[in-house]
């Protein structure tokens, strides 16, 4: 609890939570979308938009020992989660016409931050920096996980194209720059900006990692 | 360890620990149940006992920072949900002969009781009352969804009739009438029978929650 | 923190580890061998080698209160999963030619191996003895639940053969020769051995548990 106080989370500003909760918004978006599609009912749209946005940070948090892990000490990350899954469930006609390049960069973005978020909180509750990156990957890719795991799919970070590797460099960016001394801030929107771009362009190109067969 | 100390947990009662153990039974009943029609062996009809008992409250448990777990420090609620698993694995034959509505009873109380002890335990570990009624709701239906994925399917809860909803619910009165003023007794009572009743009438009128597609 | 200034783990000797990052390495290649059967990309190998190898051990921290745990805090055991992994996938040609008797013997040995360590670190951190059988349980066959989970399959210790009762009777041997006095390496030794005799024989003579319906 004590570190609340830290000072790199006093100096968090009022733009940094926002762009925090714009984040868990699209993302619970996006895990309330796939409910939908899968026809569960209220209950379930509103769990996979929770899930999807905010169990890859509920994880991150448990592993650290950040506990109680932060959507469940701040009662606003559920809140937004379940407005965005609620507008997707009534208004889900409309949230499909959202142009898909709109929503994979928008989703790119989400991905960057998370990853960012991620490995910075595990750099600062002292996490060896190789950790910290699958703990930034693990933030952006977690929600989205256990979202395919109650829809009982494999998940699909596991076979197809680059999407959590994308997490994993930028994740990589922010701790090699802050280990070359590099501050917080710049640190952090390098690795966003490499995780945002690697994923606009390998969603772009269709880019996809080998499976073992093909190599 | 020392909010076991907590005034509340001293007064807490040999017929509260009875009640506490029967949940448990019960819940471990319906999982091993799951279990034995999906042809498990005797182990999986263990671990879905288990799990369907006391996976629930385990995670509220680590999501509240009440660490090592109930179930993990105390040896009886493990012992327990064992003995209903393995009635069910030597007895099953007179097990489903239990009628449907008896069962169906005997699960809404455990419903109502195992959300009302989680969102309290969530209040005496200073979670914010919002947040406690979700906790109230994993502790009573986490198990059961835990359940569902390791036989690789869609969590019920996700999609069919309103149970989880009833423990939202039955959490819901005892956050609000605790809030109004209320004792800790009567607000359990009155969150329990909340969960319980809504449960039952539920079940006998096969109410539904829409999906979006119904709306 | 303190608990690794605990002397059983000043008196952990180098060939301790050595002993742990084998049997990390080989968990890894068996989940590694898993995801590429299954067809996944180069992370989804990554990621069942890692959690086949880490997380019923990661999964035991969380229960018995050592956060952030282990796999976390020291970053060898994340790299020699990996490393495992990455032979898999671009060896598996290779990897596939170990003839099956000498694949389920070093895997025996590296199930009584992680079945010892769990009971064993759940017993220094105060856990209650019949729980430590099960965190010792947890440890050696929570890793390749978690890998089928992953995969949307029904966890193969579920429902067939006798793989986690070996894990649970080694563990079950470690508990009982330490209540009676047993030296922590004898009672390591025995529970080792009782998990792996069992598990060889078990293999070989195609035994399996019962089902309910087949009492």
């Amino acid at each position: 609890m004590q570190k609340d106080a830290h000072p790199e989370n006093n100096a968090q500003s009022v733009l940094q939570m926002s762009v925090d909760f714009a984040g868990t918004f699209l993302f619970a978006v996006e895990g309330a979308t796939a409910a939908v599609l899968s026809e569960l009912d209220f209950f379930g749209v509103m769990v996979l938009g929770f899930t999807t946005a905010l169990v890859g940070g509920v994880v991150r948090d448990l592993l650290i020992g950040a506990v109680p892990p932060r959507s469940i000490r701040d009662w606003r990350f559920p809140v937004v989660a379940f407005t965005g899954a609620g507008v997707v469930f009534f208004l889900h006609r409309y949230v499909e016409r959202i142009p898909s390049p709109v929503m994979v960069t928008l989703d790119a973005a989400c991905l960057g931050l998370f990853a960012v978020a991620g490995a910075e909180k595990a750099l600062a509750y002292q996490i060896n920096p190789f950790i910290a990156t699958l703990m930034g990957t693990i933030t952006a890719v977690g929600g989205g996980t256990v979202r395919d795991l109650l829809l009982a799919q494999v998940p699909s970070v596991l076979h197809s194209d680059v999407y959590a590797t994308c997490a994993l460099l930028g994740s990589v960016a922010l701790v090699v720059s802050r280990a070359m001394g590099l501050h917080r801030t710049p640190s952090a929107v390098l690795g966003g900006v490499v995780c945002f771009l690697l994923r606009v362009v390998s969603a772009w190109q269709h880019w996809s990692l080998p499976t073992a067969f093909t190599t």
